[in-house]
């Protein structure tokens, strides 16, 4: 069983909770890849250096300058600090773009319709199962290596694209299952699952199913960053994955969370 | 025959010349392996976010924020760009820093005594033969990738060390020569190679060799950056590589430049 883990920005960005949650992932056991973001992280070093990070309905718009950002601080400092603290854990951990062996090749997103009127996102990519090298991921982990996925990933013709992280670990998982692996995927971020009152943590939700996600979608009860988590997550069970577990990254390993089945 | 090529910092901040290097080093026959700089963009960097990079005797001062910087520019944008270019031009490479896969480990060298007083260079790595992983590599190299590292280190315990590109280019090729490969060392900058009068590109030393070198050296001939490079790369020859070159970033696959023997 292989445990694809994807660990959100707003982990990233705090010290004590990443430490806590790279000790957890360097803890379990058997094969496995860490897809992470680092969007708080690259909007705080944008700002920095005097330019407001764009955003339209929730996406980066990644013009020339912020590619370069989001390059640095998602392939450069976030990628390394964290493989070199799982190198630190006993974890053999290898920081990878999708540059690296080619391993996610994704397209370029083609303007989209905002408001009706066409939005270019620049430097945006979208990946899928097909994007994903499932026999290099393999030959790492048959290697002893545990990879460590960012966001960046390339288009084949020399160019960088910001891609959606999790997009990316649905992608990573669905490609292993349709290569012949069983894999779970988890979904850690700084609250306990999916809670029916999203700010009340004692309203978590432990099982949920492809019904029961639409019924809330219905009664409106998720929102924001909640609801493509969910639907990526869905998709990745339709399309072979064993499991998806949606956690506090503090969690990984003792079933606390919200389990979601076919 | 495993081909090292180490290009400088300036070959890299020159977007044409890059991609003429990358072109070549992509037509390299064999497995290779590149080691790149990156200083004068980290340099640029750093000064566009208000901090002056600072310099005793030619080696960069490395605190927390300047690490940051490095770390970003080397291992983001410089390692990502140049991966990704070469995926472009047909080379499988996979763009490393030493924590990924524990590659390199390198230690933090000890405050040194500059003028009579103990200068803290901070996070700065020292690297030698030993600290380099060749099986790793040679897994790499038989999977059919070709490695490009940066000068990103880090020391096992979950820090990362700004290193001297040129003495990994140096470690790298004599761990694989350690570890039973034959290796060419291959150093590529934006001169012709080592001149007679470094102003002038028509006094190139077509061969140079560890005595000639010595007698140089007494006269003053070898200055700057040509002094390590040269200490390094005898080093290298002494320690079983079968041949260094140093040459011009356009040259590195026709045999213009000076070849450095015994």
């Amino acid at each position: 069983m292989i445990s694809v883990v994807k660990i959100g920005g707003n982990v990233v960005d705090n010290e004590e909770l990443l430490d806590a949650f790279l000790s957890n992932f360097a803890a379990v056991s058997g094969p496995k890849i860490l897809v992470h973001g680092g969007g708080v992280m690259a909007s705080r070093m944008q700002k920095s250096m005097g330019v407001e990070p764009m955003m339209i309905q929730g996406r980066r718009v990644t013009d020339d300058f912020t590619l370069r950002v989001v390059t640095m601080v998602y392939a450069g400092w976030c990628n390394k600090g964290i493989t070199a603290s799982l190198q630190s854990k006993g974890c053999n951990a290898i920081g990878l773009s999708g540059c690296d062996a080619d391993v996610i090749r994704a397209s370029r997103r083609a303007p989209l319709m905002v408001d009706g009127k066409p939005v270019d996102y620049g430097h945006i990519g979208d990946v899928s199962r097909e994007s994903v090298s499932a026999e290099t991921l393999k030959g790492f982990l048959g290697m002893g290596l545990s990879p460590v996925l960012c966001a960046i990933n390339h288009d084949g013709k020399g160019g960088l694209l910001n891609t959606n992280a999790d997009t990316i670990a649905q992608s990573v998982a669905t490609a292993l299952a349709a290569a012949g692996e069983e894999v779970r995927l988890v979904y850690c971020f700084e609250k306990s699952g999916v809670l029916m009152d999203k700010d009340d943590e004692s309203t978590l939700i432990q099982r949920l199913d492809k019904a029961g996600f639409e019924a809330l979608k219905q009664e409106g009860k998720v929102e924001g960053g909640m609801l493509p988590k969910l639907e990526n997550a869905f998709k990745a069970i339709s399309e072979g994955v064993s499991g998806v577990m949606i956690c506090h990254a503090s969690n990984i390993n003792n079933g606390i969370g919200t389990l979601l089945t076919a």
